[in-house]
């Protein structure tokens, strides 16, 4: 089946000059990757640019108006802010890393930054160092001129049609309408951040954790240049222009034979911005690998309980827009029907499982973890994970709600369907790093998987066995496989984490009867407690296929209940009164998100605009 | 099942008095009917009042400062605009009848007006004319000092819960933010209409439509008074308290034995403004009736397939409280499982039967009146109704959709659940007015029920049997009994008035797709037609358990669709696209009501509030 939405995408190309006091130009910055190996370079392999971000012009004073600003976090410019650095009509600088790259711009074009560069910092994408032998293709590890690119949009799907689905016959808003970044962004590489980073003045760093990984630099906050740049202008030009494209989901289904109305779904995405061998192409593999096990299957005479979908999503990399969009069309179905997701955006990206997820869905990939043998050198994928627990001095295997950043999120976060997100990614006990170093790069290449993530394809096989067991688990089960008792226990963590942050004496002096939130969550704990003792108890055989139905229906809608109708406060698209994204880092997880944001800078506010944000927490 | 609200509400006490040039009180109003048989009186009897209109003590200027603005509809007030009679500052005073009175208040405080006084007029309650015989006791006509009582708040639920359940521990608004009229407002009967009518001057009534029945009466418009009466001030004074109270809905149910998780619901209130003896008494006797022939049934060995929930809801009577909060609680889990919601709220006050619901029920209940005995001559209510629209010269019964006004509100506006509102009322062919004469006053007595409305009690006898049928057609039918193709069918109508109206025009200039939106409608009515089809084709006792209860569940969703999450422009408990109460009368329905809404005095709009008009209309 295909299915053809329209998109709204911007296209940048730039130059980031430097030019000396005498208008001679002294630096060019570079669009493109150098080649290290055959087959590194493309014709038609896109420049480097940040998707939505608009085209621009701007250019600092002589000797001054440029400002380093960390990883461009709320903190980093409450930091700036402190110490006297004002970003006001400066070009920020900020390093990769920590917090979604949309939120940064955000955050530096509300500070009132006329433009932004991003750079990766080799203390987040070369710890091993910077050297030819340190780096792709030999390590992989990411070279100075790797470039991250992506999308600067901070909603989800088609920015032209927020919140309906984005059909050829659709409604659109005009470009002048649209939510999209107000200020040029663009991105570069570690070697051309040095030629500008080097030549900052103003004040030290304020701590090691402002330092990044350039040898020798001091990372300057300015906004001056050294003395002896005082001549110097900083020129950022991106030159992008308005597109539109069609994009296309396709979607393949097994029917269901006992409930063909019933959804057990598989998505990865297919647009790529670097050359895209771990994302989105190791995700794509499990979509194709999982479709072809079911079908081996089917021949030998299987057909699962219910409806398999398959879906390979259009457009992710510029908002998840062929899911949400496909979500927007679809939603009451989706809602009515589905029993989870299962995402498979890069999927081999390193050597640990990482399956952050809705709790309903934890034990049942954990015991999925169990069945499968180990990537390395495991007995099991379960034995591995433990392993690496182990060794951070955890008791126990973590699991985690959904941060935003790939196709599940309109499914979770708009629909309230349980979704899990499963990849495997870097070794924390290693490096701490955000993300794999190659990513969104043109060193994401063929030859870097083969050889510096996955080689022999491991991870990939390993990848395929989970997704199709978990499909197969979900699809076929009698009664659905949920931990039910996993949601509210995790709910109540996220409201205990007021207390541990101290917001909790804050909310009750706002809101007198806030522990009968607390007490609520106790009884939910209770109640699902009970609800699975029963089930327990049950003779499943006994249990006749309308009573089995409706404890399925009863279960599928219990992570919907969260789903409040109008969306958070000021988020129509974010649903999820648990969990959902972070409004200041999209990437991130939050427990209670709308109460949380609510929270954030409470005490900068005046008496009116702090009366009205205690009234929306009440 | 006992559950507990607690409510907000206003009472109110009056006094309008006319003062003479000297200061002398010429005139003070009545807050009470006159008792005209033994038994009309009671110590208890609530004064004459208006719900949730504020306490408030204004005057006129002498001899000018009272503008007559006929039913207070959209189209009066414009009208005055026209003929140059300014309501600002002065006191509004409008008959009853046509429209909800909430939106009379609501119309006369946007206009500026200071006050507001409600009367009963001649010609729309004592039709065949004022003598004592003419009137109760003697017929259903309603006396001199008949007041009719009521709320003014235009939201539905507690006001001070506005969008979520008003349990105990809820949060609630103060009464400052609560939404509710801002100017005073009083009912009075026609005698002490008389008395300030026949007092004003300035314009005369412009056409007859404006007249009403107090004899020998000019209606002319003000805002003078007439040069006699230079003088004379008018006075309007309402003692209102703020009072919370408790209130309580009975829920009572019958669990089903093969899909317990599926409801069937009748609902009715409790609470009165008048004597209440038929709004709500004889809707109440259905919901007694109907139980109690279950209850017989069940006695017998029968058990329901599905679940009978039935509900007495309190408060509904200060704007759909009791039901509404209900709702808010539980909306996820009525959304989810309720096959259908019957109303009877005023089941008897008047011979003829009408059933406006959602399309999805019309053949279900058409089908039940051919077995139910006609309440007058005819042989079933059937026929009766036949005769009564074949005398309108009409070749077919007339079903229509809901407006607001009752306890199905919350269940089809918010949640999408198909509706039934059950009640005989008034003959259109005999008399031509909004509701029954008594409602809401004094003379609304068991009396008047017994010997003017429902002698021998047939009618409310038809009312128990439709509403008994029609609960064990849908507990009972393995397949549910919607009529699929009524529903497409109706939309197109909707979609057809703007046709009707010339606003297709306006809508195409406005957006060019529009008539994709006709195009869909269309391919609905085919898509709906296909599976009406192929259902009857399907032999049912070879569909198994599971499959039957999937093809429920896509009927049961079929009208949910409609549902917009955030609801209707600027009306977040409003969320039918289709079917839904008019804005500027909650009494009635309207096809496609946010578009209708939007459209309204577009012509009157300054550019830029035209342009984000129409932006909303796309």
């Amino acid at each position: 089946m295909l299915r053809c939405n329209k998109l709204g995408l911007i296209l940048a190309m730039l130059q980031i000059t430097l030019v000396d006091g005498s208008g001679g130009v002294v630096f060019t910055s570079n669009y493109k990757e150098k080649p290290l190996r055959d087959g590194d370079d493309d014709p038609d392999f896109v420049h480097a640019f940040n998707g939505y971000a608009p085209a621009g012009s701007v250019s600092s004073e002589a000797g001054r108006g440029v400002v380093y600003v960390n990883y461009g976090r709320v903190e980093d410019f409450d930091k700036l802010e402190e110490l006297g650095v004002n970003v006001s009509g400066c070009i920020a600088i900020a390093r990769y890393g920590k917090i979604f790259r949309g939120n940064k711009l955000l955050h530096a074009q509300e500070r009132g930054a006329k433009g932004m560069i991003l750079f990766s910092d080799p203390g987040d994408v070369a710890q091993e160092g910077v050297a030819d032998d340190d780096v792709y293709p030999y390590t992989w590890w990411l070279p100075g001129t790797g470039m991250q690119r992506g999308t600067t949009y901070m909603g989800s799907g088609d920015p032209l049609t927020p919140g309906w689905s984005s059909t050829a016959n659709a409604y659109r808003l005009t470009m002048e309408d649209a939510d999209l970044p107000k200020i040029p962004c663009q991105p570069i590489g570690y070697d051309d951040a040095r030629v500008i980073l080097e030549k900052m003045g103003g004040m030290a760093a304020p701590d090691e954790a402002w330092k990044g990984g350039l040898d020798g630099l001091a990372y300057n906050l300015g906004p001056e240049l050294l003395d002896e740049y005082s001549g110097y202008t900083l020129h950022l030009d991106t030159h992008n222009t308005f597109q539109q494209y069609t994009s296309y989901n396709v979607i393949g289904t097994i029917k269901g034979e006992v409930e063909p109305d019933r959804y057990v779904l598989i998505g990865n995405h297919r647009d790529a911005w670097g050359f895209g061998a771990s994302d989105p192409s190791s995700g794509t593999a499990q979509i194709l690998e999982t479709a072809r096990v079911m079908g081996q299957l089917m021949a030998d005479g299987w057909r699962p309980r219910r409806t398999l979908v398959f879906c390979s999503w259009g457009a992710e990399e510029y908002g998840l827009i062929g899911s949400t969009e496909w979500v927007e069309e679809h939603v009451e179905k989706l809602q009515e029907r589905s029993v989870m997701y299962l995402n498979t955006d890069t999927c081999a990206s390193g050597p640990i499982l990482h399956v952050p997820g809705s709790p309903l869905l934890w034990d049942a990939i954990t015991d999925i973890t169990k069945m499968v043998p180990g990537v390395r050198q495991g007995p099991t994928v379960y034995d591995e994970l433990k392993d690496y627990y182990t060794a951070m001095n955890k008791t126990s295997i973590e699991m985690t709600t959904l941060g935003s950043g790939s196709d599940y999120a309109p499914f979770s976060f708009y629909c309230g369907i349980p979704c899990l997100d499963l990849w495997f990614r870097r070794d924390k006990n290693k490096n701490e790093i955000s993300i794999y170093p190659s990513y969104h790069t043109g060193y994401e290449t063929f030859y870097m998987v083969d050889h510096n993530v996955d080689p022999g394809f491991r991870i990939h096989q390993g990848c395929s066995r989970l997704a199709s067991l978990m499909l197969r688990f979900f699809a076929d089960s009698a009664l659905i496989p949920y931990s039910l008792e996993q949601l509210p226990k995790t709910i109540k963590e996220g409201i205990d984490s007021f207390k541990k942050n101290g917001k909790r004496d804050e909310l009750i002096k706002i809101y007198e009867n806030y522990a009968l939130l607390e007490e609520s969550i106790d009884s939910f704990i209770d109640a699902a407690k009970t609800f699975s003792q029963d089930l327990k108890n049950k003779e499943m055989g006994k249990i006749d296929p309308v009573m089995l139905r409706a404890i399925n229906d009863q279960m599928m809608k219990l992570e919907q209940v969260f789903i409040l109708p109008a969306g958070l406060p000021g988020r129509p698209q974010t649903r999820h009164a648990v969990f959902a994204p972070s409004q200041f880092d999209s990437y991130a997880a939050s427990g209670f998100p709308g109460i949380s944001d609510l929270l954030h800078n409470l005490d900068t506010l005046d008496a009116e605009e702090r009366q009205q944000r205690e009234k929306q927490i009440k």
